[in-house]
């Protein structure tokens, strides 16, 4: 493969800062009392859209400008592929080192992002969750099923999914109440009712669909990436306890869709090409619909940190995009292989990224072995599953030929019942 | 419980009419090009709002008449239940036999239902599916896993339920494509692709958000009618062979999400409230968050039928939607619990609904057992799942004191792969 090409330019970056020249997030921001709106990260600043087209920098572009005003980014998404991608060149170009055209204007139009408030990015009609991780697939089959057979047999067959609650998908940052419901131990006879005592995170990642198909249609896995918009951060927060009790036979309901967290910044798939890598080996024929003419997976760097309640934040996980077994060509393939219709914002989860080992378990279900052994943490705090107070914050980025694409965080505290 | 008031009217209602003018149901019609807009059933026409509201007819009610415009329900369900009240009411009183003031304009605002072409009448944010009818459970329990232990240990204590997909519900009369996808029998190795071969309907009804929750908050059952709109019929379409291949652990995916079609018409709760009867008697004991200060369900009959291609339609199913276990308040109640918000024009559908015995069953599934026998048809037909030009239709009726409140039909015919 090709170096990825470095760009020089007039805005000041931090070293190691997600949102590169190369990067180019879309988000949904507001200032003050003003309506959210569309903007690009870069660095630590926010290009306000709306007002550097208000300069008239983009009469070159061929979509209506009018929708960087709105307060989600469907629309903006809905003018296409061969659109998003004009306006990347085209901030590309205004970001280079040799142009003033925005470097004139930059207190007009750049916005620090510690004076924004970050807004849920798209309206999402449908969320559906993978459960693509091998590794965690394994894991939680041990736990919650049969410790011989831990794999279900159509496992490597399919990218198997669920669909989830669209409605409690909040932005980075929104705090997560603890949830009560049903449970029950297996000595008890009856359920009981009260706030989950097994609250956990479930680091994942995500992508949101950017071109809408009709009922009936279907996406090939060759197709696929043109149906993509790009990908953020996920955390499916899991009460263990009211899953466990509720989800035979027909799969996880309230012990999920209390809350779900992205990050605010959607990471364009076009942005994320450099750093394609190999697929994981598959072992296990699949049918022909499932294959890909060039399999591949993407090299993203995963990070979860935990901060105690009045403790200091930790890194409990780090993990990798590319251990899935299912990448997304294949998941969209598989969703809309019997017909079912995908729309513009739409959300389609991993499922929760394990690795190999233990230090690369993407939830606490799995780091405690279901809450058998303690999670130590500085100061003897120790964890088995989240207590109220406690944040989760999770990170994630590609890094090659030192260009660093990032995603930046989700982060949410744990609020009382 | 009092009798239902008759209400004498200038409109020609034909009998047994389910649009009464104790009906009343809304939906969203066009004529020819015309922009959809709301209208409310009555006897074979359709009185279009916008157009008695341009007359000045509705100079009384207290929001704005532009939501008739809308081609959704959506921004009129958001003007409160207040206000579907007045407008019921204000309808009642103009179609009252004593009453000119509509009756003088009626060519100009009334469209007779051959005319008109009826639309989805809500957008629909998230869809959920119940599994709340106890003999359906129990038929499906012993086809799908053991017949010993058919019921689930959670099934008494909790309306069991999944997220469906809400892109591909669609209105009656939408054809349904026969969907592709994994099978493996109990003898293959491997799994295989193909068009299913065990096509299924699912005789449900759904009720319709009419009033949206924050995330955090719980409707209790008593809260629960004043967050519900109205009812339609739904048919949760599914490939019985695809369903069986992958909803082990998370559930049903690709064998419904090709498609679940809704009734057009919505009938309000209001309407609903004289056909109040007593709800299942419950052995086990339930949590208090669900039961109800007066449990009740509803008397509504149902009924499925099958006209097979180049055949003649017949009757293959008669049930009621009151052998529900669990009743709209328990499900609702039991949804939010957690927590999770609902949003105005959110579809939750009962899951299929079967009687106690076999003319009463709500699925070929459990008509067939499994299509273990054939379903005999007049002129030698026989079905064991549905064949290509096959088409479902479903009915629904309430009957009172020779007053009817009926759903219409959802109806449906399967196209080849």
């Amino acid at each position: 493969m090709s170096k990825i090409k470095n760009i020089p330019t007039w805005v000041s970056i931090p070293e190691q800062s997600d949102f590169s020249v190369q990067n180019l997030p879309f988000g949904i921001f507001s200032v003050g009392k003003s309506s959210p709106r569309v903007g690009i990260a870069i660095g630590n600043q926010i290009i306000d859209l709306a007002a550097v087209a208000a300069y008239g920098l983009f009469v070159n572009l061929n979509f209506n400008v009018a929708v960087f005003e709105k307060s989600t980014l469907n629309d903006f998404i809905a003018t296409g592929k061969t659109n998003w991608s004009s306006l990347r060149n085209r901030i590309q170009e205004l970001l280079n080192e040799d142009n003033y055209e925005l470097k004139s204007i930059a207190k007009e139009v750049l916005v620090p992002m510690e004076k924004a408030t970050m807004h849920l990015p798209v309206s999402i009609g449908d969320y559906t969750d993978f459960y693509s991780s091998r590794e965690h697939a394994t894991n939680v089959g041990k736990l919650f099923r049969d410790p011989e057979n831990a794999l279900m047999p159509n496992w490597e067959h399919m990218p198997v999914a669920y669909h989830g609650r669209s409605s409690s998908i909040v932005v980075s940052g929104t705090d997560i109440r603890r949830p009560s419901g049903q449970t029950k131990t297996s000595a008890a006879t009856a359920p009981s009712f009260g706030p989950t005592t097994s609250l956990d995170f479930e680091l994942e990642m995500a992508f949101i669909i950017g071109k809408s198909t009709n009922l009936g249609d279907q996406v090939s896995t060759d197709q696929a990436e043109d149906h993509i918009f790009g990908m953020v951060l996920f955390n499916d927060w899991s009460a263990r306890d009211i899953q466990k009790w509720e989800y035979v036979p027909l799969g996880p309901f309230l012990g999920k869709s209390f809350a779900s967290s992205m990050s605010p910044w959607i990471v364009t798939l076009e942005a994320l090409q450099p750093f394609k890598t190999d697929a994981v080996k598959k072992d296990t024929e699949i049918l022909p619909y499932l294959k890909c003419v060039q399999d591949f997976n993407i090299d993203i760097n995963l990070e979860a940190y935990i901060q105690p309640k009045n403790g200091e934040e930790e890194l409990i996980s780090t993990t990798n995009y590319k251990y899935l077994y299912w990448n997304y060509c294949q998941q969209l393939a598989h969703h809309t292989i019997n017909g079912c219709n995908v729309n513009i914002g739409d959300l389609l989860a991993s499922g929760t990224i394990s690795g190999p080992d233990e230090n690369s378990f993407g939830s606490l279900l799995e780091i405690t072995a279901g809450g058998k052994k303690s999670l130590s943490l500085n100061n003897n705090v120790e964890r088995k599953f989240l207590e109220d107070g406690d944040s989760i914050t999770l990170c994630g980025f590609a890094q090659k030929d030192n260009v660093r694409v990032g995603f930046g965080e989700v982060t949410a505290k744990i609020l009382p019942q």
